[in-house]
């Protein structure tokens, strides 16, 4: 189900207790190694930053553009680093955002306020372009980037969701008319027992610490307090 | 090389006797059994068709929309159905094409002319979409459609050569907003002496009869006059 | 689940009627132009077979040996044809198999009783051996077979329950000394509605018909004769 | 051509100067980043290892064991870690390669000198086994071990060269009565101009450091000596 029917069906996911269906394949126990804050990472950011990077078909040493580092994008620069990647260039502003891409894994971050983020990559690759390239905002904008980027043969792989406008462009000459075997795919957040398991794991052998990305906690009881700050797009 | 050295930088293609680099990478003796009429097919449209459907990612019994039914977008349609199709549709308006996309396996033909492909697509499989659709026109309206009647989880297949204007559009929407694992992916025709190879056994096993689609033969010192009928893409 | 539970744990699967649990994901429709005979074959094997087929990553045109042709193994062979296979060769000996084969897509027939199979199917395939070999009987020798005939770079595809002895064995030096790219892939019958579905589509729409290997047929009140029937595995 | 013409068929490789054919596809620049003495690596151990990583379609926080932690088990055991695997299993007996496993990724290193290695890591893993084992010394006996300890749907990834016996024994129960969609895949050292990039940009980008292997170093005029070394294979 892919997380979708507790997040937008199913009642009650943010009580104090909660009816769970098929249970031996949406429940995972958390291991002992693993906090509750951690843990929280696997049901989203993880899985779906990570899937961004699974995707991507990046091959071992190859190289990586990952465009936004918000907390799915900064899972797809580490999910990248995780699949093996040898170059990772994180396309980013955000001066924290940058320096968290760096800690996970980015060797270049490109800041698209300061420069183009496309002739950087393509400088960064000495003009071959990149083996893959990460959507993680849903921006019309990142997505051509994103193919610009791409070599043959390469893949775009978005995890963006893109929530307006009626048209993505494809930029014609850059796609390779058609002919040069770059694939564009996209994913939802994957959930399910088994995956969120895998996810545990990294966690509980220390290969990735998602903490880092949190910047406000709450009490269960406060939960209203957190979703109005979500809703309002607070920045750091 | 995938024909592009051959086709494009090698000088000497349309000779009498040409040099070929790579010898045993790039020839196959072609069986007895198989006429220099039907081998021809193999280095073009048998192997830009059948890969279109290779790269669909087709189900076995899965169901299949080739929009197009030039000749690569008939041997799609005969790709689709050696790959285990259990549906497949084909779009097209020249009644001669309409026709011979049914001997090469479609079980429906839409025509665009009288209905709208899409619509009638997402009618003939019960609303669902299909799993996967086949672009091999290269125009943004057809491609437009292969979108719309792909399902989640689905593959857009695209072979059609995009030659102009500066944008391919995504209709966000169908494309399930950047989240429904839609793949777009693309090809040019493939080469070497293993496939051509595989596609002549085809020919020699008679599991495809591409001479169907011939519609002029000529001699060898009547080329000029053959591709001059290319250029102007006389109609049938 | 396979099936599994429907055939190996769940009580009532013989009975008039049955409890479905997750019936939004186990139970298929029968359409219309599908009998109740021909359906009945999806759900062991065609889905076997063609599932060894599938696995057996064949390239369009390529070469495959399918071992034995009991109703997995005909099954496996249509399967092979279905992919797109360039050459069918299948192993077997009783004549009514034989000629089925050849009805469901062999080109060649080899009969291990006048011949040696190993050596019959590397002369078939000028001595290149098979992209492709299924095995769909479950012995030892059959499976050592399949290792012998595949090519380097090539799979081997089982679906034959081994259903004693301690081990199976590999021949080292045909396997390449674990060197040659060579698959050895499982599987058992998959199932589950979709699946179900595409392959009722392949009856529904002609393509297959799988009620030839049909030899004997039972009223629902004389299932107790028919087990026995199968248990005593009585011939042709 | 994967390193094979270089290593057992073309003369000269070990002169100050060599001829290479197709030097495009096979010619690497070395970045400056990198040293001689790493870059060695990236044509045999490393890319062999790697690759025996890839192949076993390890699943981002999967689990795996690698048998044997010679300098391919040791890259393979590396190669694990760069693509993800949540947690990994190293079985070596010998106590410096033990070490250099730990450093190379391994959770948990077993000592099959002290303990059952197939027992030991079934525990490991709850009594679940292993999403994928990786054979990196060529054994009957690890080959078997590697095949015990994988779960159903898992992968046994084979580089260990196989150099006598007749047979290699797979054990029936564990392999799942050939209906466990165990795979069992093997491979050769994968060469070629944009692999070897690949992997120098690994060591351009400090990922992994293969040098902590070496245990002699010789001058280009000393190669008699080494190769004495290496026939002996004199222990640490």
């Amino acid at each position: 189900m892919g997380g979708w029917q507790f997040a937008n069906v199913k009642d009650g996911t943010f009580a104090e207790y909660v009816h769970v269906t098929d249970a031996d394949g949406n429940l995972a126990h958390i291991p002992g190694a693993v906090s509750a804050h951690e843990a929280l990472y696997t049901t989203d950011m993880m899985s779906t930053g990570f899937a961004a990077a699974e995707n991507a078909a990046i091959p071992i040493g190859g190289t990586v553009a990952v465009f936004a580092q918000g907390p799915v994008g900064l899972m797809a620069t580490k999910g990248a680093s995780l699949q093996g990647a040898g170059t990772i260039i994180a396309v980013e502003t955000v001066p924290k955002r940058q320096e968290l891409a760096r800690e996970y894994g980015a060797d270049h971050v490109v800041d698209f306020g300061d420069t183009d983020a496309v002739e950087e990559s393509m400088e960064l690759t000495d003009g071959v372009g990149v083996d893959a390239a990460i959507e993680a905002l849903g921006s019309d904008q990142t997505l051509q980037d994103a193919i610009k980027v791409v070599k043959p043969g390469g893949t775009v792989s978005n995890v963006g969701y893109h929530g307006d406008g009626e048209y993505r462009h494809i930029p014609r000459e850059e796609w390779g008319v058609g002919m040069a075997e770059i694939d564009i795919v996209t994913d939802l957040c994957p959930g399910g027992r088994l995956r969120i398991k895998r996810l545990l794991r990294l966690l509980a052998n220390d290969r990735v610490d998602p903490t880092k990305m949190t910047t406000h906690e709450f009490e269960f009881d406060e939960i209203e307090e957190a979703f109005q700050l979500m809703d309002e797009k607070r920045t750091l």
